[in-house]
This record gives C-alpha cells, sequence and structure tokens, in this order.
C-alpha cells in the first residue's frame, strides 16, 4: 500500500483501489473541500480552474493522475495522449511539462503500470526533499528579527512538501528566527489573502495582509528587509516568470536596497529559454479582474463590459535578482552567467 | 433660486427650501443612488463611509452643507461646532480644511446665513473653473496616441467639475487627441474598477483596466506612455499624498523613465507641511483589506482575524515627480526649490 498526504494531497494505492484527492483551492479559506479526482479529464479541469495550483504541486498531481489512469487500465496510447493533455493545461509554469516529459519516456519505453506510477510516486517523494533542500539553503539568508514580504502563495498548497519561498520562512522560524511575513493578498485570484493567511496561522507564524499597491509603501517606510517570491519558471540567464506583480516588487526593492530572493526546485529550471521573452504568459479570463469570483459566488464591481487586460504572470529580468535559492544551492547572477548553475542542473526537458 | 450639479453632487437653494444631494460612491457602478443630506451630522457620516469621496469633492459637499445648515437656522455657535467637526472629517486631503476655513471666517465675523451659503456657492464655482484650468494646463504634456496610466478616481466623482488627473485626460480627447488610458482597480476601495471605469465608460473614452499589480509589467512591455495621478495633500516641497498605490507607480515611472504628473487644484498644496513626513496618513478598518464591501455585500476572503495594514494614502517624494499641473500652472521640482510655486500660491490655512 502506498500512502501519500501533503497538505492540499492525498494519494492512496492498494490493490483494491487508486484514489488521487486535492484540496479545492478556490474555495479556501472558507471551506476545506477534498475533491476526487478519478480522470486525467478532471485533473486538467481542475488545474485550469486552478483548483489545484501552484507550479510544484501541478506537475505532481498531473503524474499521479496519469499513473493512476494507468494502474485503472488505460492503453499506453491512451496514456500518450493524456499526458500531451495535461502538458498543456497550463502554459507558463515548466514544472508541469518536465513532469509529463518523465512519464512519457516510461510510456514510449513501455513501463508497466505499476512502473509508471512509480514513476509518479518518485515525482513526489522527490518534490518533498527538493522544498527540504530550498528551505535549508534559504534560511541561511534570513535573519532574526527580518520583516520578510511575499507574494502569491508558495508553501504547503504549492507543493508536495513545505513549499519553496515560503518554505525558506517556516524553516527559519524552526529555526527559532523571529520572523514577521508581509502578505501580499496577490490580485486577482488572491492567493496571498486567501490561501497564505491561512497557511501562516496554521503554521502560527506572525503575518500581517497588505493589499498588492501597499508594498511599496511599506519598502518606503523601512518595514522590509527581504523580499521572497517563488517561480514558474527560470530561463537559462536567470530571467524569471511568476504570478503577476513580482516585476513591479522586483523593481521596488531594487530602488530601497532590498534584497529580492527567488526560490524554487531545479525543476523551474528551463535551458530552452535563452531570457524571459521567450516564457509564454498566460492570459486568463476578464471576470477574474472585473471582480472576484469565489465560494462566496461571483460578483462584478467594474462596469460592464469594462475591457480588461489580465497576464496571470510577469518576467523579472535576472538583474533585479540578488539570489536565485535552488533545491542544489544558492546562486548569483554570476554564476547564471558563468555557467555554473547549468553545470549543477544539467538539461530536462 | 441657486441649482447646482455636477457628476455626483446637486444642490437647490430657493426661499422654500435648500437640498443637498449626492451620488453615492459606494454603490456605484451597480446602483446610482441618490442620497439627502439633510444635516452635517449625516455630511460628516457620508464622508467617512466614502460615499462622497475625492479630495476637492469633500471639500465642496462639507462647504454646502455648512452652508444649508446656516439657512436652515444654526446658531453661530452650532455652524463654528459643525465646521470644526467637518474639518476632521478626513485626515489626509487638504481641501477639506482649506474650505472649512473659510467658512469659519466667515461665521467668525458674523456674516448672514445668505452670505454664508454664498461663501460655499462660490467654493462649488471655484472648483469648477479650477478643474478647468488644471485641464486647460495639462493638455500641453498630452500627445496623440499616448496610453495614460492612472490611479484612484480623479474625475467629475471627485471634483464639482471635470476632475484634476482625469480632467486632464478628458479635455485631451475633446482636443482631438486618440488616448487609451490603463486604470489601475485601486484595492483596496476599487475606486479605479467602480468610478474610472464607469466615467470613462460614459465620456467614450477607450480604457482598459488592470489590477494594481499589472501597472509595473505594462511599463516594462512600454504599453505605457504617462502617468497622471491626482493628490490629495501637497507639501511645501512638492512631496504629495495620494491614495495608496501611488508611490510605487512613481517609483516604477522612474525605472522605466515615464513621465509621471500629478494634478490638482492649489486647494490641495500645504505650505505648513515642510515635507511628506509631515502628512497625516489616515489609517482604515482592517475589514476593506480582509476582503470587499459594496453594494454587493461585505466579503472576507482571507483567513478569518488575519492581522491587516491599511493605509488609505502613501507619499510620493518631489523627486520621483515629472511635472505638478496644477490650475496656476505647470510646475517643476526646481520651481517649488526656488519658491516660484509659493510665489503663485499663497498660503491659504
Amino acid at each position: 500500500m502506498t500512502h501519500l498526504e501533503s497538505l492540499a494531497l492525498r494519494f492512496t494505492h492498494t490493490p483494491h483501489k487508486t484514489e488521487l484527492w486535492i484540496l479545492d483551492q478556490t474555495v479556501l479559506p472558507l471551506k476545506e473541500d477534498w475533491i476526487l479526482l478519478d480522470t486525467v479529464h478532471q485533473t486538467i479541469a481542475a488545474i485550469k480552474a486552478l483548483k489545484v495550483r501552484g507550479a510544484p504541486l501541478i506537475g505532481v498531481v498531473a503524474a499521479l493522475s496519469l499513473g493512476q489512469s494507468a494502474v485503472k487500465g488505460s492503453t499506453l496510447k491512451q496514456l500518450q495522449d493524456e499526458a500531451h493533455a495535461l502538458y498543456s493545461a497550463r502554459p507558463t509554469a515548466v514544472n508541469l511539462m518536465l513532469c509529463m516529459n518523465r512519464m512519457i519516456a516510461g510510456i514510449q519505453s513501455k513501463k508497466t503500470p505499476e512502473a509508471l506510477l512509480g514513476t509518479a510516486i518518485d515525482i513526489y517523494n522527490e518534490d518533498v526533499q527538493l522544498c527540504e533542500d530550498i528551505a535549508n539553503n534559504g534560511t541561511a539568508l534570513i535573519q532574526d528579527g527580518d520583516n520578510i514580504l511575499t507574494h502569491c502563495n508558495t508553501g504547503g498548497l504549492a507543493t508536495a512538501g513545505i513549499g519553496t519561498a515560503l518554505g525558506v520562512i517556516r524553516k527559519s522560524r524552526q529555526q527559532g528566527k523571529t520572523i514577521h511575513v508581509y502578505v501580499d493578498e496577490t490580485r486577482p485570484l488572491l492567493q496571498g489573502a486567501r490561501l497564505t493567511t491561512w497557511e501562516l496561522k496554521k503554521l502560527d507564524i506572525p503575518y500581517t495582509l497588505v493589499t498588492d499597491n501597499m508594498a511599496g509603501h511599506l519598502m518606503q517606510l523601512n518595514k522590509v528587509q527581504k523580499i521572497i517570491v517563488g517561480c514558474d519558471r527560470i530561463a537559462a540567464n536567470g530571467d524569471f516568470a511568476n504570478k503577476i506583480g513580482t516585476y513591479a516588487l522586483a523593481v521596488l526593492a531594487q530602488y530601497h536596497t532590498i534584497p529580492f530572493y527567488v526560490a524554487g526546485p531545479y525543476t523551474t529550471m528551463d535551458w530552452h529559454c535563452a531570457d524571459g521573452n521567450q516564457i509564454p504568459i498566460e492570459q486568463r479570463n476578464a471576470s477574474e479582474v472585473s471582480g472576484v469570483k469565489g465560494v462566496f459566488g461571483q460578483i462584478l464591481w467594474a462596469a460592464p463590459d469594462s475591457p480588461v487586460y489580465n497576464p496571470a504572470f510577469d518576467v523579472t529580468p535576472a538583474e533585479l535578482v540578488t539570489r536565485w535559492i535552488l533545491n542544489c544551492g544558492v546562486f548569483t547572477r554570476v554564476d547564471f552567467d558563468q555557467g555554473s548553475v547549468r553545470q549543477r542542473i544539467p538539461c530536462h526537458i
């Protein structure tokens, strides 16, 4: 029997049943609803609707969903088609593509269903370890007494483990450092307000919620000592895509000479992207900006039919990043320029 | 008979009745509800609840409310008390204080009720003219084809006339310039999403609504040629307070070498404030950030009892401002440093 359990994922596999459950992140923090994902089709819908989200967690859930499909009797042709459909469920995060490529390699080498599921379970376990390694590497950058600003959600809800940026914060706190977190609400989908506050409250880490447009004011008042964010894709030169609003934080950090850190697993590196211009940016529905949608219903507050621009991500250039906190080490821009990151992380996709 | 009518204010005075109506800005754009303000007490409540808002309009409405109280028979002592209560209704905008000081001077010199109301009507008419002058001065800075980013609401809903920053946009459009406006939604109270979209739609000026954290991304993509904002108080050195999020826009504008303009009437100048550090910043209720409140009801989306920081304004230092567009001219930082703004605008409060 295999049982995997994280903050937002539960997976059980026995000879009699195989079940994949996810915590519906669209209804947090008001409800804690677990959803059964029986089919890859359901998984794709859950990814697109952001019921499951966070670049690392999406890859893990997609792999487990495909592994489940294999042990439930899908043919290799069906699995291949499903893997390609999962691959395209969200365009910006690269982890999903990497995980699908590993699964596709197994399908193409005609692995048994149990072996394919085994690869997915490996991906899960590796993600837990990647989070540990990122957190251990990152804590050296955090001082006792720091007020840390973060954006979006990068914790246990975004990964199979303790998180990326939020994992660094959590581990630093476990080490006994006094830390206070400023949480950007992260419009339009409010991952900071809904998810990061929920996680920090569970972890008993002191925090203060602010709207995104207050971050600059906090920096001006010297209330922020560090900024840590996650990432959805890092290009070969160190440019990275992350939740919309990250770029503005990086510019503000440079203006105020505040260290700006990005944390992520090696699965976020995309050596095929020479720089950030080549990272595709997902455009989402106007209704997310014209109002808000959640367990509380859908509300429109803008003038009806207001034209909207709604990029889900933006790209932060490497020159605005102080350190990249990866599972295999902490890197500088010089490390990217001189190829020493590439030596540690070969090409995977 | 006197009848004053603007986008958000209607005032009628005859020998038989005196009525002050305001458009309830908290329920726009979903409803257009007009509220009768019978007493100064009701006016103060409407100001605090942001049913009437915008630094210039608050001053005008407060003056008319006090004038109404005078012609309805309040004693000079009562009027004096009411003027002081109105004075403190919102702490950051200085226009209100200036208008109240003019009314208090009239009360202290024992003007007749009709004369006091006359001062209030003068204040209304002056504000209409100030908006025209600001707009005429500002249009010279706007080029055909500009994409202009703005924050909060600075139009007919914020003044008795065509507005300040939005008045410049409106006048430029009237001159035949092709203009497109990016509207920051302006969390937490969504004045951009709710009010500016409503006004621009009425004016048939093309616009696109974005969340506040998208502004930097737009600048990075060269989609913004100008930024214009309003102001609630300008200090003697040119530092100014405006809706939270303005400061971050100014930093982003400098990084991207985009002209950053602030528009306002002379009534926004406070020579008693040497610099921005002396401008008091209003702190508002946590519930505004933990969720959203409007005609659609009150929604909480953050984890319950989340600690919140909610400053209504921030201060932008003069070094980040390209031009100050005032009714009496367009000024540079050198003009502030050399005292030529002060020569044009003597001390009023």
